[in-house]
């Protein structure tokens, strides 16, 4: 299931005085918001701050630079994929699962994560590889080896089928053909990669 | 095999009076370079005029902007991927195709080509998808078709081996663990890619 860490608490306060933490997640929330809708290259300092009805000092004084704040606001506002769906069918259990990816990256955060993926060079994309793996890789490959490893179990999937490359093979397509094709995965194209790709790959 | 359009003459023409062909060649050379030494946000049509020996206005006359300059120097310039190995072993041709690659991603297109990819934005990385997907991805696939083709024949791979979908994993790998790992892919890796994921996913 995508959750949102925001859920939390209402995220931008309408008191004038905000202060510590509350202050700070308007901050990061609008940061958030200013990522989806100008991108990265977008992104002010000043515009953050308006959109968090703050001065600029106040952003600057918790962050020196915009990589730090958004590398903040990734790490905090970054959808989360929790659980592993158990329907009794590794096709079906890998089907749902890419329904909640592509759930997550049609987030807020989720267009948020490609706007800081596509625009930002190589150097600067350096300090997000922590985040992006963290926050959006690993919990992904994490739940496709779970999905798998229950297969194995009941004797549908091969053993090799938790192997490091084949739980990429996933995370991989979808980057790919989003970036390559400009596919933004729908529900057909989901269940060719399953059956062409992964049904193949992971059986007996 | 990885041949370059380059190598038919010399890059850089020595002469003061550079027409036409001769001139625009120096031109599109000198692009590469930049890009491949200062990347996408480095270069600037200065730059590139004097890395070409010429005057700026030579460069604007032909290429009314940076975007239309780099379009042309990269279709021109793209290594070529032209020949699909023939080694009698679907595991093997497809360990010396991804070594083709490799050597192609390396090559000093290649790179100017991984700095526009990495470096510029949505909207300008829009206008390079074509170059992309003409210069290398169709021609990768193209060829992984063929060796997967010729393994159907031999009875070595499962009718289904030439899926589109199938075909594009080994260049979907390529780009995400680059990408997401920093991966430069040593032949380990190519032989861990190959035999956990492509050996199983063709076999009968």
């Amino acid at each position: 299931m995508v959750t949102s860490r925001w859920t939390a608490a209402p995220a931008r306060a309408a008191s004038p005085r905000r202060r510590g933490p509350v202050l700070e997640r308007a901050i990061l929330d609008a940061a958030l918001e200013q990522l989806s809708t100008v991108g990265w290259s977008g992104l002010t300092m000043e515009g953050v701050a308006a959109g968090a009805q703050t001065g600029k000092a106040a952003v600057y004084r918790r962050w020196p630079s915009k990589e730090d704040l958004v590398v903040d606001a990734l790490r905090v506002g970054l959808p989360q994929l929790v659980s592993a769906p158990d329907l009794g069918s590794v096709r079906e259990d890998l089907l749902q699962l890419c329904g909640q990816m592509r759930e997550a990256m049609f987030s807020r955060s989720g267009f948020a994560l490609r706007s800081v993926l596509h625009e930002c060079d190589t150097a600067t994309a350096e300090r997000f590889h922590d985040v992006i793996f963290e926050g959006v890789v690993e919990p992904s490959v994490k739940l496709i080896k779970e999905v798998v490893r229950r297969g194995i179990e009941r004797g549908e999937v091969r053993a090799g089928g938790t192997d490091d490359y084949v739980c990429d093979v996933i995370p991989a397509m979808l980057m790919y053909r989003s970036k390559v094709c400009g596919s933004e995965w729908q529900d057909v194209e989901f269940e060719a990669l399953i059956d062409q790709v992964m049904v193949p790959l992971l059986r007996r």
